[in-house]
């Protein structure tokens, strides 16, 4: 079927309005129309080409919110009007281990990314949620669970399975002691869900000024990472910390805040870290991971625990002829919620 | 009492002999007769000041094995005439949690390293084993099992524990897919641990010079680090990694190796690392972590693994004036053994 999104032609030009073809639909697939999508800090990196594996034209965008329009012959779990989302991925083999444990994020074959991954059947690139339609196999279709705003929902596809997916794995729960270094799209996430948890939360941030902010999201305090004194008396005090800091930084500061067997998860710097230096690590028994999303069993999880506690990001609603500039104000950092594309305003 | 031992008096000047006292026994020390001290990479980076630490005189050592001559009025662990041994630390706290759980190596105030640390009732600064005699609280004394060859069991109490610890943390038995970076004091212990725990071990090399070292060790395979074919189909298939190299280098290579959830530990290079690259850490969850020595208890539970299962260091047995020379073949590497000091070579 014919639709319509926004794309980038190039790394250098701006996203502007694209028609393109979605797929007829496969026997297991849903065919849904997009009512929201977020905007990801991977949205932008992908549309400049940042990590040099773009393929033009790109249609970013996944976390992706709507409702099924049309369904294939096979589809069992979703009906006309079911309100659906799509998270960072659309397939994967589904028979290795990872698959087969619900860890779909971890596909031995890897997985198809919602946009810019070539489709498993035809070789086709996908293109992301900046667009009227998706297609997509039931299997990577989320159900909204009843009592969760649409118009917030789409950031936790990514933004919020990003930040659980390591609470979950690392067992955080009432007495645990996380810490969340920025307070951006994930941050902020981490720090509700991490709050809903049970945990006690402290935000990692360089100045005061966030505090508020911090406190507002449920935070137990802030701590300020440039105040020395305070970052030495912090020392050996978390069992987790949260990093979510999206660029090449220094996790020196912050390793000795971890106790013995803490970690510190990155979720958010895709790329080169500053020299560590392994002296807290090996004396202090402490522990540096990475971790993707999660599996599709773990996202619904997190969105049904969304729904029963009443955890929803703190969202901005932009046009689509907006995204160019919410991609500048992205770039520029210090945003505490995210952008939400409302797709009503992207008229075919 | 008067002793007598090696010290480097400055960070420029070899090793040498120094007459010095030790303390008079305390109620629950013990004092022993060295007969074995292990020279451990530590000791060398300790006499050259390369952390910035060293009070001079240091008299190093803490792989030390040697007979009871003597006890406190307290001690009743021990009596006259029993094989003992001390490793890297000879006090601690002894009522933190750490200390409480038996991880005295984690001490929340710092436990008292066998030499170069303040004493904790007069602030003498403690000396090593490369010396004659040594006292020592019955509390950080371990047993030396029946059937383990003392001459050969000095090395045990550093690379022996800095070894089999990870292992232990890290749950290694039969199935665990254990990889081993490196080959001298450390990793050849390593391979011998993890082989007795039933797992399938890996040397990892620069080159295949140690493939048959390696094998005489017990390990199932060589790795060639520098074959990257071989590496790239390695990917994804560890479980654990020790990376024992004692210098800064660089991880990228090794962590694509691990599986989902897999750890690399580092216990060789105490310092900077080069930079490390994130993508392989949050795609593939993987980890990295650093580990100390383990605790008393973990350490005398070592010593009975190896005396039931048999294991001994490689060692070469050195005159306790020949420790300079010893020093500058340990600086150049490439050793896949460690020197033992024979004290019975030292004359008073």
């Amino acid at each position: 079927m014919k639709t319509i999104g926004y794309a980038a032609q190039s790394a250098e030009s701006p996203l502007a309005p694209y028609a393109f073809e979605r797929r007829t639909l496969r026997s297991n697939d849903i065919l849904m129309e997009v009512l929201y999508c977020g905007i990801c800090h991977t949205d932008l990196h992908m549309a400049h080409n940042d990590w040099g594996w773009t393929q033009y034209p790109v249609v970013p965008g996944h976390e992706i919110v709507g409702r099924v329009i049309e369904i294939g012959s096979d589809v069992t779990r979703y009906k006309v009007g079911d309100s659906v989302a799509v998270g960072c991925m659309v397939d994967s083999c589904q028979h290795c281990d990872q698959c087969r444990k619900g860890e779909e994020q971890l596909c031995r074959e890897g997985n198809t990314n919602t946009y810019n991954s070539p489709d498993r059947i035809t070789q086709d690139i996908t293109y992301g949620g900046y667009s009227k339609h998706l297609v997509v196999r039931e299997e990577f279709t989320l159900r909204v669970p009843d009592g969760l705003d649409l118009s917030r929902t789409a950031p936790l596809l990514c933004a919020g399975i990003t930040t659980y997916s390591p609470l979950r794995t690392w067992n955080v729960g009432p007495g645990s002691r996380v810490g969340v270094i920025g307070l951006g799209g994930l941050g902020h996430m981490a720090v509700k869900l991490a709050v809903a948890l049970g945990a006690d939360v402290t935000v990692l941030s360089r100045s005061k000024n966030k505090e508020a902010a911090a406190r507002a999201l449920g935070a137990d305090r802030l701590l300020v990472s440039a105040d020395e004194d305070a970052m030495t008396k912090a020392h050996s005090s978390f069992d987790l910390i949260i990093d979510t800091v999206p660029v090449k930084h220094d996790l020196k500061p912050y390793v000795p805040l971890l106790d013995v067997d803490g970690t510190l998860v990155l979720v958010g710097q895709i790329g080169p870290l500053e020299e560590p230096n392994t002296i807290p690590l090996i004396l202090g028994r402490r522990r540096i991971a990475g971790s993707p999303i999660g599996g599709i069993a773990e996202t619904q999880e997190m969105l049904d625990f969304c729904a029963r506690k009443n955890i929803l990001p703190e969202c901005k609603m932009i046009r689509m002829d907006e995204i160019n500039e919410a991609f500048e104000q992205l770039e520029q950092g210090d945003i505490s919620y995210r952008f939400v594309i409302d797709m009503a305003s992207l008229k075919s």
